[in-house]
């Protein structure tokens, strides 16, 4: 069957297609974990920010890419625990708005495999002057990475690697000084190597 | 006749729908100056910049907003000097490679009138790492505001406006310290007031 489903930040976290998602009446956010199989909709949430009275739509799109570290990917599979990541997704929309003159914001972030090429994670913020929009959705993309539980499997061609942000882990730990040199592509918690591996 | 005009950095400006837009053999640029009538397909330009190394893209749209001044917008006007605008397009490019990791570009920006809530300029950047996208697609547009020859006129109600990018003043004059506040917005240079207008 063929429906969009998707959690949202609401109290009732699984909506059906013909339910409208949740959004509290003073911050026009949409918040939207997507279930394994369900493509970003990227048009859908420009849409969804666009309005008149704005004249700046900023947007950041995460996909899936084709070489880590010079081994090939086939694609990433990400899980989350969703009602902590939506209530985290909300906190971090709040924040954006109290540094910014934001008008709607609309995260999505897809769940299982993601193909290479394909958008895992995807961001809209509307406002009416530029500089807004741009450093909101700057903060916005930062912040999910450190704060958000959400965590990749990169598959390769010969194994699997599970990688726990490395933003995340320097936010949750508390650890400002870390040894490696802080990127935005993770670091390597646990490696399942195939059978057949070299 | 339904077709896609545009101008493009070329050697030879324009270029009918079935020829390819010409871009360096190094530097992977998509710049289009579309003529009045043409939307910005912004998919379009995301597709471009898409690709199986690009982990990451950023994206910018300008659109008219309704309000100025509390005075109603009905529509923007842009006119452009298009060969000297591919040719600073295509500079601000070449300047973002040389301080951010970046992939491909896409620049668009629609001539003639903009109603509310449509896209004048549409910026996409992809990149191996979110930050360079990020900090190439907000330099793009900055720059592009302060060195294009594109100017704008804010048709409201009761009149016209035609302005000029306060950004692109101060750069053209070298005029560091200006007394009003800078903003996204630019200033009024004339004003044509409809003869019905109180």
């Amino acid at each position: 069957m063929e429906r969009t489903c998707y959690y949202s930040s609401s109290s009732n976290p699984y909506l059906t297609p013909k339910e409208e998602p949740k959004m509290s009446s003073d911050e026009k956010n949409l918040i939207e974990i997507l279930e394994e199989g369900h493509k970003v909709d990227i048009v859908k949430y420009i849409n969804y920010v666009s309005a008149p009275q704005a004249g700046a739509i900023a947007t950041f799109s995460g996909t899936t890419r084709d070489m880590f570290e010079g081994k090939a990917v086939l694609e990433l599979r990400y899980e989350a625990y969703v009602p902590m990541a939506t209530r985290t997704l909300t906190s971090i929309c709040t924040a954006a708005r109290s540094n910014w003159d934001i008008h709607k914001i609309a995260v999505a972030h897809r769940l299982g495999p993601v193909p290479v090429g394909e958008t895992s994670v995807f961001i809209a913020v509307s406002s009416v002057h530029r500089g807004d929009g741009l450093d909101a959705c700057r903060f916005l993309i930062d912040e999910l990475k450190a704060t958000v539980p959400i965590w990749k499997k990169e598959v390769y061609t010969n194994g699997e690697v599970w990688k726990e942000n490395s933003e995340f882990l320097e936010k949750r730990d508390g650890l400002v000084k870390r040894e490696h040199k802080r990127s935005c592509c993770g670091s390597k918690v646990r490696v399942q190597e195939d059978e057949n591996s070299s």
